[in-house]
């Protein structure tokens, strides 16, 4: 008996990872499983990889469109785009190998809001799903899919693909099943309802994911991990920045605008979101909640400890140790955590409702709070703009987090001008830096600068911004957003030309 | 007897607007009524003019701040900009002489989603609100408050503030009461709940205003009309934008991806749009719905022919010949128009439930999808951002419309970097100028960078497009999104040095 594919048809349809990818043809597009290294598909990807290879050096043409829930991992991006097998990918990505790709302009890119990715699909904006290849945990006596260790969007990819290839990967833990929240409530305008969700707790939907049998074409085994990478103690830098948003989110409790239980909690991924989540759990916190996207090392220890009393999220990517800690007290975190398709993380009708407190790191940010989330220089694709979009636009509070500068101080993350604009002046409340914080609520964009310049900026860049904005209150063509228009990307001009922004 | 002010209490505080203005005090956060020309208070601020310049002439500091629902007109706008009583202006304007007053740096303006503005309110981020000054078109025996021609953000105002001026103005028809609904279901987080709206003509609230009579402090009676301008037929340009829209939108019936009662409409403000909205209503569609801002003439139109079954605005703005019309049918304008607060009609979770088609202008858009609705060469203001981002990011589809060009060919719509970002990349499906279309989904920025050349641009700017985007794509930093950034911007720098674009 297989305890992993309970269901005798689909047990029929195992077959070897190369056969399930001889399935996939040049130019479908292919939609995968996957969110932040979490639940994608470990081994067709890769034999995939492979057959595009034989066929690249048999001088044949071989290429995909490929669709998942967010980044993955190197056995997906990192294959296939050494292979040179993307003609296009969406909607997010983080992989060394594909980015390069991207950035040489060998491949075409779309950088999206993850909360629109499902309904753009739905809406026809990408035309037909040829083949959807979600890896699950397992599959039940009833043909349905328990998902593995992300959600994303699988619901939309396993309703919209023609077919479908299932991986099964026995590492994930069997003790999932359970903990995910799948919602089949949603509809097309104009039939579309409000979406009943009222607490990030509520369970709204089903655990598992619907499938026809019938569209089923493969099921491969696998027992593979995930892309974990061992945790890294926050550094100096983002224990000063998480310093400052504690003190701001004191003062925000102190003053009555928030409750000592906060408001749900978004927050990105990275170094410096773990020193805030650590920093929560030091100022005496207690039963707060996460609305989010990800669960990572520093929720879970939150949890453990009642700081934290539930999250919501669409993927859960932890170190090897925190998987092991998971395991020892699954009953206790099946209680505390959902995991929910990422229309639903990140619905802006769910963000507003709730009145998220969002916190997302950045690229740079202007003299008048326009932050750039995705492009070094303007030109250069980082990973994406992901979900900090969905939060920020409706949240509480939005705030943006980066160290000051970067490469050694060779870049201020506080520019003139933002090479590129993620997030308008219109989103952006809150900036913070290891230097401080710069709370742009109801200030104009003249006194936003000034707090900018005050606040967050290095004191190497603080001359040359206070000299930039000065001349430009002076000079400027209209005076409402000062700016010098011949100079406003110089210092991304200089760091392209010399690798610095100092002059 | 006094038909408009039914209740005593209030009947016993009228005054003249003079001693009204005299209870508002220099410093003090003075919120009114008014949304694009209607329903903003006429006397009041005009005697506030006349207080203020007093002062000055004394040599006595006198400035106030002011919250609107959105533009209003010379008799609030004008006059306080003229008087420099202005400190600071949120969350939108148009009027020139305050524009001017922006522009020049004398005073701060905070451009804001119209949707954000009442929440923000109650979130405590403008501190608190001394005194409203909100028109009416009638006092209900009970105190309800009657609205007049715009909602906006009147619920919020008389909830918010200390003190409570009202206008009851008697030009406005005593027919529209009954036509408004005012949503009481708001919360603030972690209280909120979904909002039972579930299409464009659904009434959740009450026709009425609720008001503490305690904190009213003055009853001012007036008899003057809104901003109401006459209606300027579509221009030769304006009707070929039109045209190509209408084809887009029967493209898209045609394929499917679109019912032919469409999905709810949202048009912005302008002679475009009154040509998409008679283009309309030329192409034999019927049934359509709206869920807009505005209610203008060409609304008015369809929804007497039947092409428009329904319209939810937060606002009605009329020429003189088309309120004779309202007039001459009240009954049955009321049963197909309904007039909410603007953070229902602009709300995030209700446009996406909707589906919106969202039709707005601009002034400009990068090669890249890039929109800039707001400053013109990325300094000097026009009127705001408005509700264009709380529709364009939620919508079904969001268009950007403008002219490919601008003074007479000086300037172009179409620019290789935006000298301001309104709505990021992420937020723009399709371009329309009337050179044609650029239906931007599901493409790439380089692949929409050509699109937006050969199908938008004006020809005049067509080559130094395409050659700035040749080499761009040689020579750019990263090549995701190729710039030269030493002359991404230098077109809009020649227009501030030259007047013109043009090399």
């Amino acid at each position: 008996m297989n305890d992993r594919i309970r269901h005798a048809g689909l047990r029929d349809k195992r077959m070897s990872a190369e056969n399930a990818a001889a399935l996939i043809q040049p130019g479908m597009t292919v939609a995968m499983s996957g969110f932040t290294g979490a639940g994608y598909p470990k081994s067709v990807p890769q034999a995939l990889a492979t057959r595009i290879e034989s066929a690249h050096a048999r001088g044949e043409d071989f290429r995909v469109k490929v669709m998942t829930g967010a980044s993955t991992a190197p056995e997906l991006d990192g294959v296939l785009a050494r292979a040179q097998g993307i003609e296009l990918r969406l909607p997010y990505q983080s992989d060394p190998h594909l980015r390069e790709r991207i950035n040489a302009g060998d491949l075409h890119y779309i950088d999206m809001h993850l909360s629109h990715v499902a309904q753009h699909t739905w809406f026809g904006f990408f035309g037909a799903v040829d083949v959807a290849v979600i890896e699950v945990t397992a599959i039940t006596e009833d043909g349905h899919l328990v998902p593995s260790s992300s959600v994303g969007n699988n619901k939309t990819w396993l309703e919209q693909a023609d077919r479908v290839i299932l991986e099964v990967n026995r590492w994930q833990p069997a003790a999932l099943e359970g903990m995910h929240d799948v919602y089949y409530g949603t509809a097309l305008p104009p039939n579309r309802k409000p979406i009943p969700l009222l607490h990030p707790d509520d369970r709204i939907g089903e655990p598992w994911l619907r499938c026809d049998p019938s569209k089923v074409i493969a099921v491969v085994e696998t027992d593979a991990p995930d892309r974990n990478s061992p945790f890294t103690p926050p550094d100096a830098t983002s224990r000063e920045i998480a310093a400052h948003l504690l003190d701001f989110l004191a003062h925000e409790v102190r003053r009555g605008r928030l409750q000592p239980q906060l408001l749900p909690l978004q927050s990105g991924v990275g170094n410096i979101t773990n020193a805030v989540l650590m920093g929560l759990g030091e100022a005496g916190y207690r039963d707060l909640t996460a609305f989010t996207e990800v669960i990572q090392d520093g929720m879970l220890d939150l949890l453990k400890r009642g700081v934290v009393r539930v999250a919501s999220a669409t993927s859960f990517s932890l170190s090897p140790a925190a998987i092991d800690e998971f395991l020892d007290h699954v009953d206790y975190y099946r209680e505390r955590i959902v995991l929910r398709t990422q229309e639903i993380s990140n619905h802006p009708e769910l963000v507003r409702r709730l009145g998220c407190i969002a916190m997302n790191g950045m690229i740079e940010v202007d003299l008048y709070g326009n932050v750039n989330s995705t492009h070094v220089a303007g030109t250069k694709i980082m990973n994406g703009i992901g979900g900090s979009g969905d939060f920020a636009r409706n949240a509480y509070l939005s705030v943006f987090m980066s160290p000051s500068t970067a490469k050694n101080g060779a870049i201020s993350s506080i520019v003139p001008m933002a090479s590129h604009v993620d997030h308008t002046e219109h989103d952006v409340m809150v900036i913070v830096t290891e230097r401080g914080i710069a709370d742009l609520r109801g200030l104009s964009p003249k006194q936003r600068a000034q707090r900018m310049i005050d606040g967050c900026a290095h004191p190497d860049y603080q001359p040359m911004l206070q000299d930039y904005f000065g001349r430009a209150c002076r000079e400027s063509f209209g005076k409402h957003t000062p700016h010098l228009l011949g100079e406003a990307l110089s210092w991304h001009q200089r760091f392209v030309e010399t690798g610095s922004m100092r002059k």
